[in-house]
């Protein structure tokens, strides 16, 4: 084992880009993840709205790379990382020696200080996260139907969704279609048309990613779909009872965290600077200052672009960091010159707003509706791994497309009725 | 609402099958299921390996009746029967009164009395069963790739399926499929194609509901695919470190229970007499003794044919059943002169062996091989509810028959890597 040993931790985008564009390299690779599967965390809202099963979006990471020989994958939680002898240490206390560490360990949701409040708003990060918003949704509806207390029904009719970002009006859409449109036929005591859905931005306006008419288009579409949309208005309070907001509280029974992004402890393993969100401050070259050998990439490194603006944590910005540090190591390897420093490349924002409108904005050319949402749909396809899952999402979203039926509306797990 | 209420306590086969007769009689109906899905069992075995997700083999009961205006369904689990008031109590405490009421309560498995094995030796009748068992599976190769112990290693790699009915089987045979076909390629330190799967049967042969022909075909398929099958061989330990089987110890980490059937305990709530498995035993028209407004029908009724044996617990033979309640209702509505008793016309036996082999029995026409295995494809995808799963379905195992890669690999629940 004399080749240069890549210890890449993380297989979101950033770790899979890194490690295929390492092929060829000469290097060894060892793929460390506490997961099995690799996720397509933008689509993930739509497992927890019964659009798509977890099959469809996960892939076994240990089978993207079974042609690889030189590249090794190990089911494992980092604890430590060991920077003067160059090991990483794992939960179960074992070692793995590095030459080269690249940290992509992502982030999670953030509560700002209130963890207390994540048992009754849960954020969506992972597959078991969008089971159990899938499982609360459908119970909710379930429970109203059996409950004789009015009071009772209009707190379970009720879905807040705190955060307006892509993944906040992703679900508020498709809860808000899925009360009025698909489930209507199917209640006996309940009219699910009564749903409320509340969605509580602290911000000024929804998607403020986007340029303000296109966050004004999208409010008028979550609007017209029934949403509630409450700009401006920070969430102080969150209970099994509801959500304060400001003055007002919303008595609801299901409520979802979509709002804040904290990073993992990246910076903490190698005792580096973290900006707020707890993401390592990295050089223009994304090693961590002073750690040649140590790079940090994705959601969980904090990255400037020439004009101040931080690199946004999304997949396609992961995705550049990855093929970038692979080219790096790749010139190290070879004794050639460093690359230029990073340089971050924005393609565009999308984001959709139900199952019929989407925007869209490549900078010069902004589009908003159908057109928008044949575009959304089409991106996310040819950005899914494998022929199969291509097929298969397509292959959902055609027969909710023209049947308006999901085919994923299952309770799991075990507290189905004791919850 | 002064029409005859019927309530239908279980959405398996024998309970839909009967709403689904019920159609025009003019009843109300209110159909309880503890799970908000209808479940496809025979082809649950092929969640728990890896082959379909989840979502293909369940689907929302109260989807299915959404055209039935007169069908309500309710989400909740049965804790008693008042006969003489005439009303079924649920869990939360709530009644619900019936005119007739028809138990389709289904069995479990059942551990002769062991029920303490249970946590080490899953059984596989819900959805939760089977990604836990996917879990394990996945998980105990995984750590057989980190792990420098040897023994440790050989027990990880070793796979006993208790039972070797159609279940027991048809797990033993994806197993070793998975492990000397699909995933050798994955593996760095391990060698999955030295993995053992064993098939304990107490019986003296593999398939005893089908002839000994067809019984030893199928034992030298599973021989052939790598499976040690030891039959008159009763199971006298489960724990954590492995299986005794007579005076032999099998040392491994994963076991899965395909063995014995405990009815549900609607016999109990009914105050009648049961066999030995816990099955209700009713009259020629599948009453209750003494209960005319009650039926019982399906894995918790002990029926017996004209040549004395008991009418298999398969879903062909719960339908019927249902069919045959339907008619009786419908009869008694009417005011029409009752039904002749139930008589239980089996239409054939099925069963795989991994996955491009079977047997098929008709009872004049016996039939092995891939196109046995045609056939069990073919019939199960007739017998799949809906246009949608049978598509997906078929497509799943398309794309296996051609790529060898199954596409539903993911760990997922909470325990991932502590357990």
């Amino acid at each position: 084992m004399g080749e240069h040993h890549v210890v890449v931790v993380g297989g979101g985008f950033g770790g899979l880009q890194l490690v295929n564009d390492l092929k060829g390299s000469g290097a060894r690779i060892t793929l460390i993840d506490r997961r099995n599967h690799h996720l397509f965390q933008p689509l993930l809202y739509q497992v927890a709205t019964t659009i798509l099963s977890t099959s469809e979006i996960a892939w076994p990471i240990r089978h993207l790379y079974n042609d690889r020989p030189e590249v090794s994958t190990l089911l494992g939680e980092v604890n430590s990382v060991d920077t003067v002898g160059k090991s990483v240490t794992l939960r179960d206390g074992s070692q793995v020696a590095y030459d080269t560490l690249v940290l992509a360990t992502g982030a999670t949701h953030a509560y700002f200080g209130r963890d207390e409040w994540e048992p009754v708003a849960p954020g969506l990060k992972t597959l078991e996260d969008a089971t159990t918003i899938r499982r609360r949704l459908l119970l909710a509806f379930e429970r109203a139907e059996t409950t004789t207390d009015p009071a009772l029904r209009e707190a379970l009719l009720t879905f807040t969704i705190v955060g307006a970002g892509p993944t906040g009006v992703e679900l508020a859409g498709i809860i808000a279609e899925l009360a009025h449109k698909t489930l209507p036929s199917e209640f006996r005591s309940i009219d699910t048309r009564k749903t409320k859905v509340m969605l509580v931005e602290a911000g000024p306006r929804v998607l403020a990613g986007f340029s303000p008419d296109l966050s004004a288009y999208a409010q008028g579409v979550l609007e017209n779909l029934g949403v509630s949309v409450l700009v401006g208005k920070p969430v102080t309070q969150c209970s099994s009872e509801g959500v304060q907001v400001g003055d007002d509280f919303i008595a609801c029974r299901t409520i979802v965290w979509a709002a804040g992004v904290q990073a993992s402890a990246a910076a903490q393993w190698l005792s580096i600077p973290a900006d707020r969100a707890g993401r390592a401050i990295v050089a223009k070259d994304l090693t961590a200052p002073g750690l040649a050998d140590v790079f940090v990439i994705g959601d969980t490194a904090s990255v400037s672009q020439d004009n101040g603006a931080a690199v946004p944590g999304i997949a396609p910005a992961a995705k550049q960091q990855g093929a970038y540090v692979a080219k790096v190591i790749k010139a190290r390897l070879k004794g050639a010159p460093a690359p230029q420093p990073f340089r971050y490349r924005h393609q565009g924002s999308l984001a959709t707003i139900g199952q019929r409108a989407a925007i869209v904005d490549f900078g010069k050319v902004k589009l908003t509706g159908s057109i928008a949402w044949w575009i959304w749909g089409l991106a996310h396809i040819y950005f899914l791994i494998g022929t199969r899952s291509r097929l298969a999402v397509a292959w959902s979203w055609l027969w909710i497309y023209l049947s308006g039926q999901h085919s994923a509306r299952l309770i799991t797990q075990k507290e189905t009725l004791r919850e």
